[in-house]
């Protein structure tokens, strides 16, 4: 059985299955309506590059090391001056699949590190086209160069330079080129008879937001909701692409994101997390509840709706469970097989842990959630506009200095409140029976947790994408600037 | 064709459909599945009784008479003490559809007056069982009386002494009798071939909420998920016996409610308006933006969603539609015929009123709504513990002393931005565009505007339910105290 990973950069409530008033995505819908809806899905960090790393290592980033040690509690990323990226020692999904003869393809974006020993086909894919970092831009190419994108091992352009973007517009043809890529490699493997993982990794709906010709001004929703509706279309295309060659009962296709909504972005380029507290970049259920869809025609009955508590490195363990390959037994691994869940309407009872560097934030399980730090941003970035609650604001809970709640957590029903807006008093004797089993579950998971070594600690000039394999054919070699490592800033 | 409108109070966000994130409402669902969706469908008020009203009337709570000018811009509603009502000028509903031999009935919460002239058997009603009031209570009898529940002319008990409500464990089997009351007579209609129009206005989701034992504790959500729970079972209850009884294609029915979801009773008694703002009380979309389904099988095609801008007020003239029956010509209707929009796909340019009392607090036209004054509730109220807005604070929009905006409204995208969080620029060329439209749809309506007179002003604890008609069988008649008439004090 072949898996496919739709991964994408959107809110819980930015689809029509999932509430969107503007109800624009026809084709996903039909996805959960022929497949298996899953209302409490989490990614594994409320930012892109831990998310990733998580999900293809099937590990938390606290354990990956997709994390920063320098300040507490900050989400860290990987723009192009970070040195570090993807460790050898991890393993990850496409290398463990290749033992069961599957050829991997990414499709969009990486960031999982730029640097050669990080490239995507030292990792276990066989094909990458896409780009290593987000497309923001332009630059001037002096300070900065801008970012390139990848045809396996070499870039063949750079944004805004080969593959335009234009902000003004929004108009880029990017999401048509993704797609095409999938299709191709669709049908490549099923002529071959060969099981694939693909890893559509697409980034429309990340700023700066960009749609196609034929999309813009479509959507109800303003230039995110032309992005949205693009993707939604694209995978309408890619699984009707599966029914066509008669292999969609040998694909398990899965779709979900890698954050909530940037609400920092709305209106023009944000999403909507639905009823949900905040965006991207907290640990509020709208920065790390995701709309998360399973699609095997054949085997998910049609129309289910799962309630357990999933999680993107539970793609890991899935994908791997699917393929006949146990999970490699040396490391601690924290995605589960979502199998019994999806195929025998099992729940399997496990928390969702929610970090902020490695800070674990918040714990749920059952319908609780525990938090034991609370912070939106600071004052000083908020004064300066960066909002990443807008219009919210819940006392003693979206707090712009960072609370220890560790003694006396900040407890949450999320069934009775979903938007965490009511924490239970702490007398309670429901607040007294949550929390001392949330709490020993956190106590479980620190008493064993071994950290990796931060990856996300230092920043290069010397290391951005100046002269990136391939950049000779193409004239498009840029001068290295010395070397000069820094500790990144992380200021959320 | 008989017609069957379910009138409940919940939000926006509380059905699986709209994304509420339990997805506990399977039948109310099937029936959006089966149906049409209505996204974009108002009630004409965000409070009960001048929704319920304006339902039965076709005409606006300013023109009908339900509001009141004791203060600026407050909401109103029939409690007890209430001296006014429905006016014997207004032409309801079910008087119109006697004329095509309909047989009516409501079962539930009348809400347009409780003295004699306004009951609902004067007013076109063949059948009743219900209360005139809220279920508040319980009462001393003294100070005031416990509510009376009706059979058609005469009470046959009250609130709390004959029909148990239990407020600790919210258990009463009210939705029980009521789901009883709706199968009874549309087997008795269908029995004699006769046409019939039944107004289901149930009240388990208005506050104290409640639920019978089987449903206690089922739902995620709490009581009121319960609650939600059991109206949900009771409506595919109602739909299978339409099927059942081979009449589900000559019977229309809508299912919507008669303002947002009461946050102030959150978390265990209110629900959810999803991505919208505020709630109940209020004029955002939170307080007016209803759940919406329509439902017909045979004619509707399945599986619908529409983007009409739809009104509560709408069912009268789409009922009156199905019953062949033209609008009273001598009087101004606000609502339109949705036959067109729900048979034919059409979509009716028209715009939306939000009043609050006779001050019309904001429009909307195609996806932009302008705000003429902002309230949620006064600082006074506010500082109670009185929030219509919980965890929801835009600045300058959800303001606690009464904001005008006659002169520069403020504006938003409601396609962008449906959670009224960022106003547009007043210096853009969209805003321009956009107010010079929906001010001159103000003007146009406020220039022909004829305020009916406002019956909800005065207040007197003698015409309290002391002694109800048929009070003196069961022995439950009530010494009437001497007449008091006051101005209502409303704070809202």
């Amino acid at each position: 059985t072949s898996s496919g990973v739709f991964l994408l950069q959107m809110g819980w409530g930015d689809l029509g299955a999932f509430g969107e008033p503007s109800k624009e995505t026809p084709n996903l819908d039909q996805m959960a309506a022929e497949g298996m809806l899953f209302l409490d899905f989490y990614t594994a960090n409320p930012l892109c590059s831990p998310s990733r790393a998580a999900l293809l290592t099937g590990r938390l980033p606290v354990r990956n090391g997709f994390y920063t040690t320098n300040g507490h509690a900050r989400n860290a990323y990987t723009p192009q001056d970070i040195v570090g990226g993807i460790p050898d020692s991890e393993l990850l999904l496409p290398e463990l699949l290749k033992k069961a003869g599957y050829i991997n393809k990414i499709i969009g974006k990486w960031h999982l590190g730029h640097r050669p020993q990080f490239h995507p086909l030292r990792h276990g894919f066989d094909e990458w086209f896409g780009s290593p970092n987000c497309h923001f831009g332009p630059y001037d190419n002096r300070e900065r160069p801008n970012i390139p994108v990848y045809r396996d091992w070499e870039m063949v352009g750079r944004y805004y330079e080969d593959f335009k973007i234009d902000l003004k517009t929004g108009e880029a043809n990017l999401t048509q080129l993704y797609l095409q890529e999938a299709l191709d490699f669709i049908s490549k493997q099923q002529a071959s008879q060969q099981p694939f993982f693909l890893y559509w990794a697409i980034d429309a709906t990340h700023a700066p937001v960009y749609a196609s010709k034929q999309f813009l001004g479509t959507s109800q929703r303003g230039l995110y909701g032309d992005a949205v509706r693009e993707i939604d279309d694209s995978v309408g295309r890619i699984l009707h692409h599966l029914q066509q060659l008669g292999i969609s009962e040998n694909t398990f296709v899965f779709f979900t994101s890698d954050n909530g909504a940037a609400l920092i972005s709305a209106p023009r380029q944000g999403g909507s997390n639905g009823p949900f507290l905040c965006g991207k970049q907290t640990t509020f259920e709208g920065g790390m509840r995701e709309p998360a869809i399973a699609w095997w025609p054949g085997h998910i009955p049609a129309g289910g709706v799962s309630h357990q508590l999933g999680s993107v490195m539970d793609l890991f363990s899935t994908s791997l469970s699917l393929a006949g390959l146990q999970p490699p037994p040396d490391r601690q691994i924290d995605g589960i097989d979502l199998l019994p869940v999806i195929l025998q309407g099992k729940l399997i009872d496990r928390p969702i842990f929610y970090y902020r560097g490695n800070e674990l934030m918040a714990v749920r399980a059952g319908l609780y959630k525990a938090h034991y730090w609370t912070w939106s941003n600071s004052w000083e970035e908020h004064s300066k506009g960066i909002d990443f609650c807008p219009g919210q604001s819940v006392s003693g809970v979206t707090t712009h200095t960072q609370e220890e709640h560790t003694y006396l957590p900040l407890l949450f029903h999320l069934g009775r409140d979903p938007g965490e807006k009511f924490p239970l008093s702490f007398a309670s004797e429901e607040y007294q029976r949550a929390v001392e089993r949330l709490s020993g579950l956190v106590q479980q998971h620190k008493a064993t947790l071994v950290p990796g070594q931060p990856q996300l600690n230092v920043c290069d000039q010397a290391v951005m994408n100046w002269s990136p394999p391939g950049c000779e054919k193409l004239g498009k070699c840029l001068k290295v600037p010395e070397s000069d490592p820094k500790k990144c800033s992380w200021p959320h």
